[in-house]
């Protein structure tokens, strides 16, 4: 299928290539049409990959992952106007604020989040939060992790959360998928980050996720 | 050995009545010394339970736990002046708020953590954050959960995480403790409460804790 990859950092790349690979046509989203990275990208990319605005690539896509940092995020999707509408937008940006060096902090996450804010910019497009609490290696090879192991989504669709799952399943190896509940969850998952950050540290490792023990 | 248990709610009789189960005197410190359910605790409790303020149980215990609710643990520290110096204290508490009802947010945990205060106001207790990430029944019995899952600990002193680490192995059950670095590293885990909230919601029980998998 057509699918929009909406920033061009680690995160958008290495979805992007998932999603070649698995032989949909995919176009790279930048702040301009003549971004660097995205042009390198879609030239290495082949006959499937183009690049151009946030805007040019929320009209090719039928579906659409927010790989943006999650500081340009509201600014990215806001430049879309409504080539996104009816449709998924699998959000997996983080409210990350670097500007006081690492660890990072939130800018968001206590009595709201990155991802109501996303649906609140965008209220006809179906927002599904996912994939946004493991590196981006993990996110489209969940298989390269020992054992089981969650992935969480949460979004006001639930047809669009089904659809998510199965992509998540079948796309991307994931054999676990917990449904937070609605968009307001992401808070949980986007509090989590500062967890993480911990556990990079104290792992000497990004190559990790977490599993619910009952 | 003797030991102090600040706060006389779930968390609180949950741990003191594990350790005078394990052999040790416990007394359990509350605001005023005639607390009826630090009394009531106490006369369950028989001949290895005894109740008083938070500074006569301070004053008691070698090692101290704090399982005040969060909103109030600054206060409740602080009124014990210095009979906590030179121990370890083991802090539980969370700064959840539940003034605008349920889910809580946190009150804390972006920019600094509630262990952070605690470890502030007391400067020569030796502060050590652990089993904030579950509920209590889990907290003194890791093994009701199938399988391996983790505890994390924050704090300053390596030779106190190292005896903490013994407790939580020797008394509770704990196969995996994850020594998250210095007292700082709590933003990680009081941060991971939104999540731990929202899994309990989703999952339908606080019966569950989390693994690292590599």
């Amino acid at each position: 299928m057509k699918i929009a990859v909406l920033g061009t950092g680690m995160v958008g790349t290495t979805i992007a290539d998932k999603l070649v690979a698995l032989g949909h046509e995919v176009r790279m989203g930048a702040r301009s049409a003549d971004n660097e990275k995205a042009k390198a990208w879609a030239a290495a990319a082949g006959s499937k990959g183009s690049q151009g605005t946030f805007a040019d690539a929320a009209a090719f896509g039928e579906l659409a992952f927010n790989c943006t940092l999650g500081a340009g995020t509201l600014d990215a999707v806001r430049s879309v106007g409504s080539a996104l509408d009816g449709k998924i937008l699998v959000d997996i940006s983080n409210p990350l604020d670097f500007s006081a060096g690492m660890p990072p902090t939130l800018f968001s996450g206590n009595t709201d989040s990155l991802g109501e804010q996303l649906q609140r910019a965008l209220p006809n497009v179906k927002v599904v939060k996912a994939l946004n609490t493991i590196n981006c290696q993990i996110m489209v090879d969940a298989g390269r992790l020992k054992g089981e192991h969650d992935v969480f989504m949460s979004g006001n669709d639930k047809e669009a959360k089904g659809r998510v799952a199965e992509i998540l399943r079948g796309w991307f190896g994931w054999k676990s998928v917990i449904d937070l509940g609605d968009i307001s969850t992401a808070r949980g998952t986007e509090s989590y980050l500062p967890l993480w950050v911990r556990l990079w540290g104290a792992l000497g490792t990004a190559d990790f996720n977490i599993k619910i023990v009952r």
